[in-house]
């Protein structure tokens, strides 16, 4: 489901100079680090970027969403696999909702009569474009059915601060029906706002601007969006929680107790329908009303305007409201010292159609490194602590296969599970980390070990270099070419590891590579095995090269001696985070006061255009200082027992001694983070570090209770919520303490 | 001639709250001042809107390029004008080189024919558009003659940092004809740049991104630029030495000895040809070679590519290269106690069509302060000093009207010219300054004192208002709210002031309105009175603005005690921009060495994406540290000196001594800011703190010798540079001392 979004993802930076292989590695012996060393050589011999290439065509050569005959085709298909290597396998299989389209209908009514297409074309130079039977069409999965007509506003990409803006230009969208642009946020946000602003209908396009022929060529000459293409998706909202909408907290199984669907509370109550620009061009270019403000314009060869006016659409949508079986591929190599320890690897195997990147493309390179285990294990080799290999259904509709199960095993993963390590799509390009910060130490060190394909340096080298070239100034570039550990981004939505991390406080990892694979083919048709061999990754190498650096992450942790979890990584982050929001709040402090003044001394009405009549801002309420005093306290004590662990934990290495113990404490040292209550109205994000953002979509939140308090200017809440943090930090804190 | 960008004209702050009428004026007594605002008040009262109105639609009737009938006429038009009002007035002629086409001939000949239009449509809302017989067709002025057939690079806007784009991505354009997009400089850079570059003709065209249906809605539904618009305009080499090129330094008097054309050094060598976005889309949409870079990217409707490759035009233009009259209008009104210190005021006739806007608009507010002012007298009053009013020809094939003027009277100006106050296009909105810092005062009270006629306060706190909102950050914003004082920005060219200030170094200031009269009728046939009432200033109340602010500074100036110069501005506004340059060097110095850091790690090879095949940049030569001690030691010298000025020009007004002599020291006091040999390559320019930039055209160079030096990375320059501008500052401030 996630789209990579190279800027964000491939934010990592460390030393530049070559880099030789390490000595040892951390957590391990001299000597079992050798052993490691060895075994991941063998490891890599065994992995073939050719297999890769089969693997993707294979399973994406039939769309194979959850429900449909090729999704369990491909589940089966996995699953025969892992048993032919050797692995423990087997599908877990939940029962969920997911609707799909009985009736798609838009028309443009006035001022001229439209049609929409809602279809995209089969394309010869797309092989496995022209099974329109078994694909899905065109849609926003989770839309309520609806039958609306109204007038049309253009909304720009439908976020908070575009209905402000809307409503300096005295637009409400008040039984309107809106057309926003796709980006700039999970596109779930958008019917969200549009909803809290009282409009009957949403409609979702990709402008050529931000998808399509303004980014470069499109498919098939190039590999942008064609004005037929359609992004499909998710809209559940998946900030209030992820999974089924209908078993939030537990497992969907046949027998759960399931919410009425009209009660969901992270379903929607309008109708939303996704349009290439090919239909949405006579809609936005019949539009009157104000020209739209400048960064508002998209593509299209017209002037943008907002409306509203004459141009009115009929929107009418339709679903099969059906519980559909999910197929979870679960398979396991069992731990020789550790079985009740386990390490999780795990990739979705649904696609919205084909889905040859998203998500074949991850999922071949984790199924290449089940392989290569498979083999090692059948000469001898076992893992110390037990391997959880992972085929994710449902995906796509909300995160619902990986959701469901960690849901249903919670109580035992909060035991057993050490860290999850997640991957989705993949391409060329340059790693990218989001995770869990004390596990910082173990994935530079194999940031450091894996080669570049097609530079030969390793991929740490490789994503410094590219960071350092980005950076805007001379300081930040010096400082990008001097850090020597990667860059670990911390976790917002769109991928399985939410569950893990954000409900149940496991340590997770995020790893794919990009950056050099962009394209349009996202949630289309032409996400096929044509495309991806001639824009993603045409030798399948990044394939081989995420199966090194995810399978070196799980072995790693499967036989490290002592875990190699860093705490003071996790607190030099968190600290970071607060300093941010310390300042974030004085600055907006001082822009309130500054803006208040503003408004108070008449500059708007002197300084705006008497002819465009905009509204004045009101002024808003003045930002308190706030007492960030038992963060900065919590914190304070998170640093010397996050140091005093670190010393703990080297004295155990030094005198190799059992760290048993010590290793079931600092798997489950993550979970002291979670506050019990969750977060303010949506208690099943229980993470005090991490959060998608409740207006964001994937994009994180981090500190969100604190944080999203005060972008809400929720002073009350604010206060509320440095507490919960203080409270989660500190319980952190003591625990290291008994280490 | 000039376009007013909203952005750099109306960068102005000042204080907030209500501005009462100042008690006195600064240079007149209280019993001086009461009699002059007297006078203002009449002087207001004589002002009409729609007079204004009337003046436009009678002037920009038909079109009056320089040495046209229509441009015959309306100059004899003014003559009539002014000797009625009772001034003594009169044409005086030069005989000026003005190209006009012959031959226009733009083909696409591969991968398919298409051949250009190169014509605007006359339409039936635009009631002038109608007159094809008598309209300039669309060409560039001085463009060389030529016939060329080539391969066709896109070069974004053609500046220099976009040859170094091409020259990473490979691509040279030797002997290929570029197309270039309108903007981001003045245009005559781009062939310039190009002809460096060793292209063979050079096409540039309004990209609707820019000036088109991305910015609103087009003519004549809107006020922007429709496929066909295009704007014609000079592409001298103007930094190098404007007016007529066979005359550089001497007035183009019938006898005057000239140049022979091909050795005219600010001529270019190549065919130049400017054209619509409807006749720019075939040849672009046909470009292959590598996808234009993102910044590069307009907003027709494909994917922008670079080229070279299949693409070639057949490029054809020959020129009548004439002599012709340019006839400047010159009209007087005597001084009653100093005939021989001359204020004079500027605002050209000739357009390139009918120019409602651009010149009439200006040249409209200015003949109704002739007017006024004609009728002050018939009640008796008299100006101390001479007023001069002035109506250039020519000035849009390079100011040439103004700039024969100025240097056939060069000795006798500085001798006698107090001030040169310039207009030319005005348009609803706020007030905008260019200037001689010295005159901040005068200029801030005077927006003090007029008022703005949508929102009834004055043009300072609009402005100021305008420029509150605008500002980033609040720190700016604050600043902007606190200012007292109107900012003057420093002048570049793009107007008749250029002679007066920077080649002879008489104070001069540039006024307009705009800001809210956005459009792109820009020397097209649909700069008409049609679209002048419908998109620039309505109701004709901005003449009147623009009549009472640039009337009460010629009347102060005329009628001053103590001439109100205050060099202590100029001081604060040299010393910032010494400041700026050795933070410019000191950040040069910083950027240098980390890039050639990042270059000698072969960073970017890593960075790159292989498949783009990248050229990596050159390690510069290091930026040394310079020397700008006798910059500094000289600006504090000016301080002292500034300061010690200002005490003894109160002192005259406090014992009302006679000012006479100090009058005549201050006048002429700029002129010492002169350096006698000019800036390097371009000798014509002499002003030290003041030049248009050499590769930026009407966009200002301050401390031009020293800046462009570092710009171009020539230190030995920069040293000799520095020494050449510390002389004339410590000139500057010897001659102060004097008074």
């Amino acid at each position: 489901m996630r789209k990579i979004v190279v800027s964000s993802l491939l934010v990592m930076l460390g030393v530049y100079q070559p880099v030789l292989a390490q000595k040892s590695i951390t957590g391990f012996t001299d000597k079992t680090g050798t052993d490691q060393k060895q075994l991941e050589q063998k490891f890599d011999a065994l992995l073939s970027a050719q297999r890769i290439g089969q693997t993707i065509k294979e399973l994406s050569a039939v769309p194979h969403h959850v429900g449909s005959p090729g999704g369990k085709a491909v589940a089966e298909n996995i699953l025969a696999k892992y048993k032919s290597w050797g692995w423990d396998a087997k599908i877990e299989t939940y029962q969920v909702l997911f609707p799909t389209p009985k009736t798609r209908v838009l028309e443009m009514t006035s001022p001229t009569i439209y049609k929409a297409l809602l279809k995209e074309p089969a394309l010869k130079e797309d092989r496995t474009s022209d099974q329109p039977a078994d694909q899905l069409p065109t849609y926003n999965a989770w839309s309520a059915d609806g039958d609306v007509t109204g007038e049309v506003v253009f909304v720009n990409y439908g976020l908070p601060e575009d209905y402000e803006k809307l409503e300096s230009l005295g637009i409400n969208v008040k039984g309107k029906i809106v057309i926003a642009k796709y980006g700039h946020s999970w596109r779930g946000i958008k019917p969200k706002v549009a909803q809290e602003h009282g409009a009957i209908g949403c409609i979702i396009y990709s402008d050529p601007k931000d998808d399509g022929f303004v980014q470069g060529d499109v498919y098939p000459k190039g590999a942008y969006k064609n004005e037929y293409g359609v992004q499909r998706g998710s809209i559940m909202d998946m900030v209030i929680y992820p999974g089924d909408p209908l078993t939030p907290n537990i497992g969907a199984t046949e027998n759960a107790k399931r919410l009425d669907r009209l009660e969901a509370p992270n379903l929607l109550k309008i109708p939303v329908l996704p349009i290439s620009y090919h239909d949405a061009q006579p809609l936005l270019e019949a539009l009157d009303g104000p020209v739209a403000p400048d960064s508002w314009r998209g593509g299209l060869p017209f002037t943008y305007h907002v409306g509203p006016g004459k141009t009115k659409v009929h929107l009418k949508v339709d679903f099969d409201w059906k519980l559909r079986p999910a197929y979870d591929v679960i398979a396991r190599i069992k731990g020789s010292q550790f079985p009740d320890e386990w390490v999780i690897r795990g990739n979705h195997h649904d696609a919205w159609v084909n889905g040859a990147n998203d998500p074949i493309s991850g999922q071949a390179a984790l199924l290449e490194e089940a392989q290569a285990i498979g083999q090692l294990v059948k000469t001898g080799w076992k893992p110390k602590r037990t391997l959880v290999y992972c085929a994710w259904d449902a995906e796509e509709p909300g995160l619902i296969g990986s959701t469901e199960w960690v849901e249903d095993h919670a109580a035992e993963l909060q035991q057993k599970a050490v860290v999850y390590i997640n991957s989705d799509s993949n391409g060329r390009g340059f790693l990218g980390v989001e995770g869990s910060h004390a596990l910082e130490t173990l994935i530079t060190e194999i940031s450091k070990d894996v080669e570049d394909p097609q530079t030969k340096v390793s991929v740490f080298d490789r994503a410094k270099a590219s960071n350092t070239i980005a950076a805007s100034s001379a300081k930040d570039k010096k400082e990008a070419m001097g850090k020597t550990t990667i860059t670990v981004n911390a976790m917002g939505s769109g991928s399985d590891y939410s569950s893990f991390i954000q409900h149940l406080g496991i340590p997770s990892l995020d790893l794919g590579f990009g950056g050099e694979n962009e394209g349009g083919e996202y949630h289309s048709i032409y996400d096929s095995y044509d495309d991806y061999q001639r824009f993603k990754d045409p030798t399948f190498e990044y394939g081989v090269a995420l199966s090194k650096t995810a399978g070196r992450a799980a072995l790693r942790m499967a036989d490290a001696d002592a875990l190699p979890f860093d705490f003071r990584s996790l607190y030099k982050a968190a600290n970071g985070y607060v300093k941010d929001l310390m300042s974030k709040t004085d600055q907006m402090r001082e822009t309130t006061a500054t803006e208040n003044e503003i408004i108070l001394a008449n500059t708007y009405a002197l300084a705006n255009d008497p002819k465009e009549k905009l509204k004045i801002p009101s002024v808003k309420t003045e930002v308190p200082y706030i007492d960030f005093s038992p963060l900065q306290n919590a914190l304070a004590e998170l640093e010397k027992s996050t140091n005093r662990a670190s010393e703990v934990w080297s004295k155990s290495m030094v005198d190799n001694t059992d760290h048993a113990a010590m290793n079931k404490a600092l798997y489950r040292a993550e979970q002291q983070l979670l506050a019990p209550q969750g977060l303010p109205r949506r208690s099943w994000y229980k993470h005090t570090l991490y959060a998608p953002g409740f207006y964001t979509g994937y994009g994180v939140k981090t500190i969100p209770g604190v944080r999203e308090a005060i972008e809400q200017r929720n002073w009350k809440e604010v206060t509320e919520q440095v507490n919960v943090v203080s409270i989660a930090i500190l319980n952190l804190a003591v625990y290291l303490q008994k280490l």
